[in-house]
């Protein structure tokens, strides 16, 4: 069982999700966590979305800084969505664990969106940014569409 | 005002809380982002703290990659300890706003420890893990003795 987890992990790009069950004590700490872990990608993806919309200057060191920090968050949370985690104190849908497959890919897709933005954002060009973190913000919308409850 | 926070973020290495008051919209905010970069950062000490302790076997590449995260996630949380945060959902003590010198001296001595432990774990050595994750651990309690509500 755990070879096939090791493979699966592999393949999705999970790998801090594979011994997922035995990293937390209880399914609160999980959903603590996962939250926790996208509160700060949220926090440093913003800012960048500030700059993107004009709001505040654009800043390539910022940026670059936001970027990365982000890119490294993206990887965290999924290791939180393990089996009794549906209910408590989350807006996670059932979906998830109902239609893992679309779920996972969702997860992967927007760890891809967030490399490239990581990479445009070390480029310094606020046209590759812009157009970067666009793409990144549908990749969440996307799943919270599908997996979040209001 | 700006070249003088740029300054101060250069000597306390707290390059990330250098244009703290921008970063958060609201007070809150900021108290929900250093409780989540905390919240992530325990969550991956916690787990070389059970290896440390014989809790679960000794996982050498597990153990870097908690490592590394936690190192990474060490260097977040104290930029959200701006001005008008010291009230609301909040543990933290007046004192880290009255005595800001040894707080951030104590901020910078625990991102140390974690770069000295993210090292021990990349060498694969437990004793040098168990020693490291010992005075990281420190590092954590003086600082909630000092300026974390019980």
């Amino acid at each position: 069982m755990k070879s096939v987890l090791v493979v699966v992990a592999a393949i999705t790009g999970l790998a801090a999700a594979m011994p997922a069950a035995a990293q937390f004590q209880k399914p609160e700490d999980a959903i603590k966590y996962r939250k926790a872990a996208f509160t700060v990608m949220a926090a440093h993806f913003s800012r960048i979305g500030a700059m993107a919309a004009g709001r505040v200057p654009f800043d390539a060191a910022a940026a670059a800084s936001n970027a990365d920090i982000a890119a490294t968050m993206s990887k965290l949370p999924f290791a939180g969505f393990i089996d009794g985690t549906s209910t408590g104190d989350t807006r996670a849908k059932p979906e998830i664990w109902t239609n893992r497959a679309k779920f996972d890919a969702g997860a992967t897709k927007m760890q891809e969106e967030l490399a490239k933005l990581n990479a445009a954002a070390k480029s310094g060009n606020f046209e590759a940014v812009k157009t970067a973190f666009g793409a990144a913000g549908q990749t969440c919308k996307a799943c919270h569409d599908d997996f979040r409850k209001e």
